[in-house]
């Protein structure tokens, strides 16, 4: 069912986005003040894909880079919709619509930036079901949809073109290097689509999850409930069923580094002689209790604040910092073979193998 | 007058074309390969400046990169060509000719790739006046042109477009960019123009200049006549009037690095206890002799061999060559302030200030 989303909503969307972001995709808040500066008391309209016309036009946009950079290079607000008309200009075709091509972090805010700024909807879906750190890795792709033309905008009006035809690897090889050169962070149009290819590949009503994610969050604190309960009880009913607290303990130790236009690094968490350790590459990528895999992507692996759920992004953990660590299983269609292929352990150069965290930590 | 130009012609271009490389602009002879393949025993029009419509459209074609990584990566053939039809594409008009964008080195060649492909003119004349590293150091941009919208082609069949607005140095910054994370060597298509503004921005005549002079130097050996005198009668009627002889002597030393996609270092020549030394950045920037300034860019340094007056590139430098250094004085359109604050000294950060080579050494 498509629905309205108001500047009321913001927070609790990104609350919900930053739990999905898994530890990355950039800080929502951020982009919660950029849909709030163009957004006004107007309103947007979140379209189900089951509403959407077989034909109907949709073109995808987002913010690429680093999320350490994304804190301290905050865009100027015109470059989605910039990037989003060059590559209807270049495919001589309106957009009907905008879509996330990730559900986490501040991609989640950036179509809707577009979306107050041109008054098209957003298909409430994406192409990551979470957030992933290469464009190349999206069901968009896995499932048929090829990214190319990409069009990149800069901050200071550069409009870049990218079509390196089937080769999403490529796109996001060439975009990252201007994204490299940019400073560190662009806005992006990517994987335009039809209505009929929106339902066949994109994951679908994220928005809408992310949104109900963050407000039985706020729900639970005001009600002095548990609201890891409410986490786990909103997730039952979607394509997202299994919940887990894989950990509780305290932050001992986090290692980063930006570098390529990447936020990599591993962090430490212990209670008493246990011990938690999380590998990220933007996003948290695996997991290992006192030395065992308890859970690995492309399921979820967030860190929260154990008294608030409040989620934690990596460039936000701190020495000593109380956390609850909770696995989450992602749709089916995102551990498919081919699914895997594409944004499973191995496309991270990770030797372990997926297995569900429902199997591999199913202690909750 | 506009000419004829055949695959006879090609090794007298090429030897022109690596004198006014100034040591870089890429091995022309990798260049006379490509034209040699698609042209066969056919022909290209080389099309004088004057007998240019007002509102012609001409695409200047050209090959990027560091001259070291082009020796190792020859280019299919197609990707020049591609780079011309992506640019026609995207500004939705065709060209009606094309033109080098430097007349030194590889880029001598290209166009006529490009040419033998699609039967199109090549314009005589060029945007460097020699060779230089960067794409924005052109007389088209110091007389109002703009580079953008560039269109960059790879190896693999990538297409790129970049649009920078006035910015030709962000538009540089992009490319290079992408060309790196090309392999190291990219095509393009740039500062599309109309005749009237070919003729009000380009260097003209260039092509025929570096064929005379390649053909003077070969006509010189042949009757045991002098190349150097051959060299220096050919320059006085075109608008590079001035040779001055800046060194004789043995290559002593060359330090060069290929990084950020530029070939960079330093030369020694040495007689005796005189010594010359140049400073180079993938073209040669300085000379000095015994430590006073004797050239500097943009007035060409031309290292040849002493016995043979074959033009050398830094890359083909080597320990013990006898080698004449020659100084070139350039058009008085690349003397100007304007042209000076694009590719004068302090466009290389170096501090000297441009003083013309035929005062600076005039004991030719």
């Amino acid at each position: 069912m498509s629905w309205v989303l108001r500047a009321e909503d913001l927070p609790d969307l990104a609350r919900g986005a930053t739990l999905l972001g898994t530890g990355g995709g950039g800080d929502p808040h951020i982009g919660t003040l950029l849909v709030r500066q163009v957004l006004g008391d107007g309103a947007i309209t979140i379209l189900d894909p089951d509403d959407l016309a077989d034909d109907a036009f949709v073109i995808p946009t987002a913010q690429m880079g680093a999320p350490t950079v994304m804190l301290e290079k905050i865009p100027a607000g015109i470059e989605p919709t910039l990037a989003l008309r060059t590559l209807e200009e270049h495919l001589g075709r309106r957009a009907d619509a905008t879509m996330p091509i990730e559900c986490g972090g501040i991609n989640s805010m950036i179509p809707l930036v577009v979306a107050a700024e041109t008054r098209l909807p957003v298909v409430d879906a994406d192409g990551m079901g979470r957030a992933f750190p290469e464009l190349s890795m999206e069901t968009f792709a896995v499932y048929g949809v090829q990214g190319s033309p990409l069009a990149l905008a800069g901050e200071r009006g550069e409009r870049v073109i990218i079509d390196t035809g089937a080769d999403n690897r490529q796109m996001e090889w060439l975009a990252r290097g201007v994204t490299v050169r940019l400073g560190g962070v662009g806005h992006i149009a990517e994987y335009a689509m039809t209505g009929e290819q929106v339902r066949r590949t994109a994951v679908p009503r994220t928005i809408s999850m992310a949104l109900r994610l963050g407000r039985a969050i706020a729900q639970a604190r005001a009600g002095h409930a548990d609201p890891f309960d409410a986490i786990a009880e909103t997730l039952a009913s979607t394509l997202y069923p299994h919940m887990v607290t894989l950990f509780r303990g305290k932050v001992a130790d986090v290692e980063r580094r930006t570098e390529h236009g990447f936020a990599s690094g591993r962090a430490r968490i212990v209670d008493g002689t246990h011990t938690l350790e999380i590998e990220f590459h933007n996003e948290n990528l695996l997991a290992r209790r006192n030395g065992s895999l308890v859970a690995i992507v492309p399921d979820l692996i967030c860190v929260t604040a154990s008294d608030t759920a409040e989620p934690i992004t990596t460039e936000g953990l701190r020495y000593g910092q109380r956390v609850t660590v909770v696995g989450i299983s992602t749709p089916d269609m995102m551990r498919t073979p081919a699914a895997l292929d594409t944004f499973g352990p191995a496309a991270f150069g990770l030797h372990e193998t997926f297995a569900p965290v429902e199997r591999l930590a199913p202690y909750a």
